[in-house]
């Protein structure tokens, strides 16, 4: 029989599982299925971790979410298309949840479709390779709690891990004796931690952003964003300041490229993560900086040098969910034989093009499109249900303008469903008042 | 040619290579040796880093060691017989110096036998399997910066990695929603993270005490330290208490088994460590708790099952350095031929008598005992330097009367050398007060 490696039961590894039970609900005869996933419960960065560093099991622990972590962009854009919104929590939502509404939701679909039989927990890949003699992978897996290895034999490997998980971690002149904690933001929990300090926030991206907020929010006195290359420019709440590039560190006194100086009490470097496959033998493993069209994946998800290795949701994203599934639906119909890939040339060529249409991109505006545009063609020659997928662009762009207006107020609007047309209700409190992330408080269930 | 791998370029390891290059000084033909590091540098624990989590590869960080950390037993138990502290530094020093000190004494004799040209740095282990139609350990390994893995073979293993790196990491109810920050010793770094802080400590062994002291010698307001068996006891300074196992915790609040309960704004977890090998095979992967005598492991060093495996430094450890070098001498004469192993039933029946030994230990003077007998067993077939054995059980029980009396000053003692005889001077600076830790302010060169 044939035999499916998932690596990974996060929201791409369950979209990868869903989409094949979908098709076995429509009739189709589907391979057997096996899902590694080395946490004790599913839904990867979105099952929440008090852990940082290592897990229980002395792994690199996989969580980097933390306490009081709202989505930063709308719902909308990463809405299911085949289970909206409104169908799992029976009404319409605001459209920027909180962490746990989103985990609810993913999990939501997963039980629906009954893929949670196929998920091996608690259980790592520790090496995957492939043997051309037989053409098949083998998959070297430890069962944690037993630490017992052994090693199973796949046709396919799709390898759904994410790549949020694993810091990237600059090191600073100074660094070595500076007097208080250095942390990434993957390891980044609970904002009170950091009340009544003076912060410093290295990075210029989401995670800069957002932690920065959030440190203010819960009370820290001062946050400095020092960039690398250019200002994020929002409009900050008093408290939240943006300087230019560290160069050192002495004491406590952090000092930056335009000869500046701050004493702070904590340093925080959201300073972006690895795609990083320590499992994966050097002839199968993705090499690729963040980015929107990966070098080496035909359609973003087949390893050009051999299909049957496949990734998923290896991109930067603005589309999360949505482009997993669109990524899910295609690999899915790869394995069904629903699909034939061109030659090795002819996928290099295709994945060339894109990479040079993506080098020439001018602004996030037209990075919104291209990734749409790359949706678009992973779906065209699916059965995932049709949506509004031009909404979702316009919802972007908007949502664009909407943080340079306002930081702290761009999640108290609404968007409309580009699957139900419904548009969402503005949450009862404004984000940057809302001190209670629970499910029960945002759904007002209390 | 013979092959040896060597993992980990720690003190074992480079007790290990050390112990092979004196045989070549001898005169001994010597197998090739590859010691694969993946560290940049080499000192294992002993190689400070202000990382924590996960290092600039994205694999666990091998560092447990924090700043300010002075050595918690006497330098004359863990000397090295042929390489006395009097030869690398041109002088005596104290006994209880700083981890600097110690580094750079680990790396003098490195240097001096010229080991260094052996080790790969920057380079994992990933997998190391046994193929006994070959009689073959094949050993995955990949050079991290590059990300490029190989295999290459070898006829003898010894894993050297040590086992105070990967944390043993308990939940307790609560822990998701506590308001600041949870860290394993294994993280701590920077005591002065916490001054002014009410700390909760949990664990009652080396790391908790030390850390205890630690973190109120640099400024914490109040620590509680939370043991789960006994009460350490020691005459704790002003401001450390003990209290029995922590049950919950709420909000900032922390309840223990007795009822009481304390406010804290910080947890560290001193729960010790993982004897973890996710890079070996289930068949010959040690499994144990730390204890004097693991299991499977013949005169505590080689794999029953397969004695060309052999692990370096897995017990717990009053004697160090002094242990590895006795471990590696052996490890060495058994490859290099020179010492037959008895039978798979004989070594196992050797195993279990030293371990129904250890289970009738009845305290820590007993204990030091039993690691010395171990220490003078393996010794005995090898050409390791003679050493003062008998002088080293009396500083160790020496040692163990000093904290029960002093726990801040128990540093401020001196002892002689087992190898030189020579009376270690006391420090200029009491401990307590002593608050740079640098190389040149103890060696008094500034």
């Amino acid at each position: 029989m044939t035999r499916v490696a998932i690596v990974g039961a996060g929201p791409s590894g369950l979209a990868q599982l869903h989409a094949f039970e979908q098709a076995r609900a429509a009739g189709a005869d589907v391979p057997e299925l096996v899902c590694f996933e080395k946490q004790s419960d599913w839904g990867g960065l979105w099952n929440y971790t008090w852990r940082s560093g290592l897990d229980q099991y002395g792994n690199p622990c996989h969580g980097s979410m933390y306490r009081y972590l709202w989505s930063n962009g709308p719902k909308e854009c990463l809405e299911f298309a085949d289970y909206p919104f409104e169908q799992h929590f029976g009404t319409p939502i605001p459209s920027f949840p909180p962490r746990e509404v989103l985990f609810d939701y993913i999990k939501g679909r997963a039980e629906n479709s009954d893929v949670r039989r196929h998920v091996q927990f608690d259980t790592a890949v520790r090496w995957i390779e492939h043997d051309p003699a037989r053409d098949a992978f083998d998959v070297t897996v430890e069962a944690l709690a037993e630490g017992a290895s052994r090693v199973e034999q796949f046709d396919y490997v799709i390898v759904a891990t994410g790549h949020f998980s694993v810091p990237n971690l600059p090191d600073f002149p100074g660094f070595d004796r500076f007097p208080g904690r250095i942390l990434h933001s993957h390891d980044f929990r609970d904002a009170q931690e950091f009340a009544g300090k003076d912060l410093l926030v290295v990075g210029g991206s989401y995670s800069a952003e957002d932690i920065a907020l959030q440190a203010k929010k819960y009370g820290a006195n001062t946050v400095t964003i020092s960039y690398r290359s250019a200002a994020m420019g929002f409009p900050w709440p008093e408290g939240i300041s943006e300087v230019p590039l560290l160069s050192r560190v002495e004491g406590k006194t952090a000092h930056f490229s335009d000869g500046s100086s701050r004493d702070v009490d904590a340093i925080i470097l959201c300073t972006g993560y690895q795609h990083h496959f320590p499992f994966v033998a050097s002839d199968l493993r993705l090499r690729t900086a963040n980015v929107l069209y990966p070098p080496d994946l035909y359609k973003g998800v087949f390893w050009i040098d051999n299909p049957k290795m496949m990734y998923l949701s290896m991109q930067d994203q603005f589309y999360t969910f949505t482009l997993f599934d669109a990524e899910a639906w295609v690999a899915r119909d790869f394995v069904l034989g629903r699909v034939d890939l061109p030659s090795r040339e002819d996928m290099a060529k295709d994945v060339a093009e894109w990479r040079s249409r993506e080098d020439a991109l001018p602004d996030p505006f037209a990075q919104i499109d291209f990734q749409a545009d790359h949706i678009a063609d992973l779906m065209a020659g699916t059965d995932y249900p049709a949506f509004d997928l031009d909404l979702t662009r316009a919802h972007f762009k908007k949502w664009e303008h909407d943080k340079e207006e306002s930081i702290i107020g761009y999640r108290d609007r609404g968007f409309s469903s580009p699957c139900t047309g419904t548009q969402a209700p503005i949450h009862h409190t404004a984000w940057w008042e809302a001190h209670d992330d629970s499910l029960t408080t945002f759904l007002g269930k209390e």
